[in-house]
C-alpha cells in the first residue's frame, strides 16, 4: 500500500520542479513551491467512504499527504476539529446555516498545530537536525513542540508584542527564543541572516512547502464534516494566508479526486483595519499585495505586513470569485464577546474577525440568508486571555456568607 | 429509537431510587445518586462495531447518557480527545505501553468541558434557569460558557488562587463571579447557602447526579481507542474524584453489555502531597476520608481537602484492586517539563502528577514494565501558564542582526 501519493514540488510561477526527496525551500525564482500528487492514480485506489473507520486525526488522509513512511509521523493527534452550527449567533446575523470550524480544539491551541504536524514530519523525514523560524507567536510555539518531540533543536523569532504564552510555551519546549522589538517581518531578517549564517532548516512561512499541506486538512476535514456538499462561503482571518491557500488547495484537490461537486465556495480573506494588504490589493485588482507600514492590531496572528504568498491568496480569491474584507478592532472585540456570552465558545480575536466580516457582508447582501457560511477560528481565546478583563467580580472572606 | 435507555437515579448507599424527569440532588440520605440504565434492552439494540460512523464528539455514546431528547444537547463538539503512545517517556521510565488520554485537546481546554456538556443538557431538558458552584477554576469556567449557551444563569464561586484564566473565562461567559479567600470548601459553603437562600440549581459536584455521566465518556472513550481490549492501570488525578468513579461506572457498564473482556484495570488515585485525604483513607483502609486540613498544592484541581464522593472513589480502587498514591510539587513539575521537552506537549500540573505516580510505581515494583499504563492529562498546560517561566530569552532590535 502506498501511503503517500505526493510526487514532486512544482513552482507555481516558472513551473519548474523539484524532488521531494531531498530539502527544498524556495524555488530558484523566489517563488514558494506547492506539492503535487499523483490524483489520478489516487482516485482509482481510494475511496472517500471508506475514511470513517480511519484514525481521527489528520492523518486519516495521509495519500495525500506529504510524509512517505508511516514511521516519520509526529502527532499529537491533531485534527478532525469540531465543525458546529452556531444557531444563536447566526438568528442574529440573519445567517441561517452559520458554521464555525473550531481550531482551538487541537494541540497547542491553535490551528498553526497543523502545518507544525506534517512540516516536523517531513523534516524529519528528511534527517533536518536545526531549523530557524519567525512567527506571530502560535507558529512558533507549535513547531517548537513537535520539532522537540521529533528531536530537531529549533530556533523560534518573534515579536516582543506576541502573546505572552506562545513565548513561554516556546521556552518551555526547549527551544532557542529570540525576541525582536519590531514586527514579523523583523523577526523574518533575523531568521534570513540566522539560515545563511549557521546553515538551520528555514521554516519560515512557504520557504518549506509542507506546511501548507498540513493546514490543507482543514479543507479536507470540512468537506468530509459536510458530507462533500461544497458551502458557499468560507471566511479566514489572513495574515501569512497559508490556511486560504490550503483550503482552496483541499478544494481543487477534491474536485480533481471527483469527490466534491457544485460550485467553488467563494473565499474570503479577512483582515484587520490596521494590517490589511491583501484586501488594499485585491480592491486594486492587483495580483501582489505591497508592504502595509505600521501595521497594528490585536488580532496578533495577522500582523503580517506583507506575505510570501500574497499572489496565491489572491488567486484564491479571484478564482473563486471570493472577496478580501477589514475589519475594525472594535467590531472584532465585540463579536469575540458576543459568541462568548451567545454560543459559549471563548476564540480568538482572528477567529472572531471573520464573524465580523460574515456579518458585514450579509448587510452588503455579498451572502445570502440562506447560504452556508463556514467562519474558521483559528484558535483558543484563552491563548490572548490577557485582552480580557476579570471585572466584575465579588470577592468574599469565607465568613462573609 | 430509544435515544437514551436511562431509567433512574439511584443512591449507592441506601438504594433509594429517584425519577430522573424531575430535578434531582442529593438523596434525602445525604448520598450522591448515580444513573442507572437498562443494559439488558442496550444490550440487544446497540452493536459496538457501528460506532465508527457515528459523530465525532461524545455524544456518539447516547444511549449511555442521560439525555432523552436529542434537540437538548448542548455541544461545542467535546470528546474523542487523542490517545498517545508516548514512546520516549515511556523509555525513560521503563514503560513500553504508556499511554496518555490528553484532555486538553477539548472545548475550554480541560476534561470539566464533559461534565458541563452532559450536566447542562440535562439542566436544559429539565428546565433550570440559574444555577450556582462551586469550583477551583476549570469546571466553573467550562459549566459558565456551556450555560450561557443552554441560556441558564450562573453564579460561580471560586477561590481567589484559582487560576486567572478561568475566573475571566467565567466573566467572559457572563456568569456571576464571587470570588473566595479561601479554598473550594468554602466556595460550597457560600453556594449552599445561595441554594437554599435563593432556589438555585445546586451544580456542585456529585450534588447533581449528570456530571459524572459526562465524565464517564472518558472510560467509554478510552476503551474504544483501545480496541475493547482492557488496559492493566489506569491512574488519574484526583481531588473531587468524579473522573475516576465516572470511568469506573464506564468500565462496569460496558462488561455487562458485554463490549469488554478481561481483567478490571487497576485505578489509581493520584494526589498532591499538600492534599492528599484519598491516599490516607486508603493507606488507613477507610471507606471515607476527613477533611485535609491546610491543603496546599499548585496543582490546584486537586486542591480538595474533602471530597463529597470520596467513598465511591475509595470503593473504586479497592474493587479493581488498585491504590492511591501522593506525589511532590518538585517532582510535578520537572516531570512538566520532561514531557513538554521529549514528547512536545505542554499538560496541566495535575496531568503531570499522573505520570509521577507512574514512575514511582514502576520503580516500586506495583506497575510491571510491560503493562499497558493509561494517565489522563486532564488539561492544557497553558491555562496555568503563570507557573511556568519565560526565561531564557534573547531581546533584539530590528537593526541587530
Amino acid at each position: 500500500m502506498t501511503y503517500s501519493y505526493a510526487t514532486h514540488a512544482s513552482c507555481p510561477k516558472c513551473k519548474t520542479t523539484y524532488s521531494i526527496e531531498e530539502i527544498q525551500q524556495l524555488c530558484s525564482c523566489g517563488s514558494p513551491l506547492l506539492i503535487k500528487y499523483d490524483l489520478h492514480k489516487l482516485k482509482k485506489n481510494w475511496d472517500r467512504d471508506k475514511l470513517g473507520s480511519r484514525t481521527n486525526s489528520l492523518w486519516r488522509y495521509h495519500e495525500l499527504l506529504p510524509i512517505k513512511e508511516e514511521k516519520n509521523i509526529v502527532t499529537q493527534g491533531e485534527g478532525m476539529t469540531p465543525l458546529l452550527h452556531l444557531e444563536k449567533l447566526g438568528e442574529r446575523l440573519d445567517l441561517s446555516h452559520l458554521y464555525m470550524k473550531d481550531e482551538g480544539i487541537i494541540p497547542t491551541g491553535s490551528f498553526k498545530a497543523r502545518g507544525a504536524a506534517v512540516g516536523i514530519s517531513k523534516a524529519k523525514e528528511l534527517g533536518i537536525q536545526k531549523l530557524a523560524m519567525p512567527t506571530n507567536g502560535n507558529a512558533g510555539a507549535a513547531w517548537a513542540m513537535y520539532a522537540t518531540k521529533a528531536g530537531i533543536e529549533t530556533t523560534i523569532v518573534m515579536p516582543l508584542d506576541a502573546p505572552l504564552v506562545t513565548r513561554k510555551e516556546s521556552v518551555f519546549a526547549g527551544a532557542d527564543v529570540i525576541l525582536v522589538n519590531g514586527l514579523i517581518s523583523d523577526a523574518g531578517k533575523i531568521v534570513k541572516n540566522l539560515v545563511e549564517e549557521k546553515g538551520y532548516y528555514d521554516a519560515s512561512t512557504l520557504k518549506e512547502p509542507y506546511r501548507i499541506e498540513g493546514k490543507k486538512t482543514m479543507g479536507l476535514e470540512l468537506l468530509e464534516q459536510l458530507n462533500w456538499q461544497t458551502p458557499d462561503v468560507i471566511l479566514y482571518p489572513t495574515g501569512g494566508g497559508v490556511g486560504l491557500i490550503g483550503i482552496y488547495k483541499a478544494l481543487q484537490e477534491l474536485y480533481e479526486l471527483g469527490w466534491i461537486e457544485g460550485s467553488m465556495p467563494r473565499l474570503v480573506a479577512v483582515q484587520a483595519e490596521g494590517c490589511s494588504p491583501i484586501v488594499k490589493a485585491w480592491q486594486e485588482n492587483k495580483m501582489e499585495s505591497t508592504f502595509w507600514e505600521d501595521s497594528k492590531t490585536n488580532a496578533f496572528g495577522i500582523n503580517v505586513p506583507k506575505a510570501i504568498g500574497d499572489f496565491l491568496v489572491l488567486e484564491a480569491i479571484y478564482e473563486s470569485n471570493g472577496c478580501a474584507i477589514s475589519v475594525s478592532e472594535e467590531n472584532i472585540q465585540s463579536l469575540q464577546r458576543e459568541i462568548a456570552t451567545l454560543e459559549g465558545a471563548f476564540i480568538c480575536p482572528e477567529g472572531a474577525a471573520t464573524f465580523v466580516a460574515a456579518k458585514k457582508l450579509r448587510e452588503e447582501g455579498w451572502i445570502g440568508g440562506d447560504e452556508k457560511v463556514i467562519c474558521l477560528n483559528t484558535g483558543l481565546g484563552i491563548k490572548y486571555a490577557d485582552l480580557i478583563s476579570e471585572e466584575p467580580l465579588t470577592i468574599l472572606e469565607p465568613s462573609e456568607h
